[in-house]
């Protein structure tokens, strides 16, 4: 395989995906256009306002991007494609969609079979075992929370270590993951804004500029460094 | 009706529901005993130990409480009980749970005919129409999204306003909740810590001690008073 689920689209203060940009150049060596998937619609945006978002970035890459909701024929333009990118936004509205359409599984087989992908946050989520550790709001109510298996974990993108200032009583991001784990079995990777895990064949990593922290049933959370393998 | 629906169960450095004593000596007045529903179970802990932490409490104000874990037959159970409590945690976990065993319309009916209710926190999203405006972890997967109705329009608790301070990417509540009202068209209520809702007969207002942050689709969100009616 070869896939890049990043935490975040942007850095703050940053440009879309512009922190990426070495990355992506290697990700996609040789490719030309990509399909980009809008249908997480962060703030309701439309698909065609989403989509020349992602076209504007990866022209500086000179790399084409056509939107997957211009087809007629979705299936075939995924089995068509040389490679994705999956935007950000509302999880639930992304798999829900992902599963009406009929498209998790075309989209995860041709990942596994190795084509390019590029996930952000909710981009990122589908790439895990199930999105159960998603940090977004259930707008909608999807068929099936299962999601692609590209990595044998989940993720919870835009992992957010605990204020100890803030005087409130919702749940720290921690202890919602904890709570994961009292129901599930499956590993959970805290990816901080500014990292994001790398698939390349058969090696996973987590990359970029923090720690990642990891959720294992049975065991305290711990901390990988950029560069540790995550089999 | 006769209905309390808290944002949170304990003020920050408060003891559990310390601060709402004197509205549940009126929500309770006549009643000694309720059922405690311990389904939410934050952080995983036992039904038992939960329920002991709400008896703890109500032994305080002379009310007995019995878990509805301890029924062989808990729509029975439902059915007899002069007054419930449905405590916070997970609300996918405490939706899952009372869909499975039938106990959401059951619940509602004996609600809706006069029996007291006190929610907090995911026991308070229960009260709304249904639990897509939760900030929970979707840890598990629900029949159903669908809840009690007991009032109009949904309910956000433990509300938090934007940190301007905070250099993050992930979704604020409120984007999160402008994001829901692209997908529905249910009013929702943002109840910041220190704040309920409560239902007498056919009046329902926002109390506490903060201002209550109401979205409705089509306008712009605005504040409403303690006091201030919700319908």
């Amino acid at each position: 395989m070869n896939v890049i689920l990043a935490s975040t689209s942007s850095l703050f203060g940053g440009n879309y995906l512009e922190y990426l940009t070495d990355e992506l150049i290697t990700l996609f060596n040789g490719i030309d256009e990509i399909i980009f998937i809008p249908f997480a619609r962060p703030g309701g945006i439309s698909h065609e306002a989403y989509t020349e978002k992602a076209r504007d970035f990866f022209s500086s890459i000179n790399i084409s991007v056509k939107g997957l909701h211009e087809f007629a024929d979705p299936t075939e333009a995924v089995n068509q494609a040389k490679g994705y990118f999956t935007g950000g936004g509302n999880t639930f509205l992304l798999v829900k969609t992902l599963h009406e359409l009929g498209l998790m599984g075309v989209l995860s087989e041709n990942i596994k079979q190795g084509k390019a992908y590029l996930g952000c946050s909710a981009g990122s989520n589908i790439g895990g075992i199930n999105m159960k550790t998603t940090n977004d709001m259930p707008i909608v109510y999807p068929s099936s929370f299962d999601c692609m298996g590209l990595v044998p974990f989940n993720l919870n993108p835009h992992y957010l270590d605990p204020n100890p200032e803030l005087k409130h009583n919702g749940e720290t991001r921690e202890t919602r993951i904890n709570e994961f784990l009292t129901q599930n079995t499956i590993k959970v990777v805290g990816l901080r804004e500014g990292n994001w895990i790398r698939v390349v064949g058969d090696k996973i990593t987590t990359e970029g500029s923090e720690m990642s922290r990891i959720f294992e049933p049975g065991k305290s959370p711990y901390e990988l460094q950029p560069g540790a393998s995550l089999l």
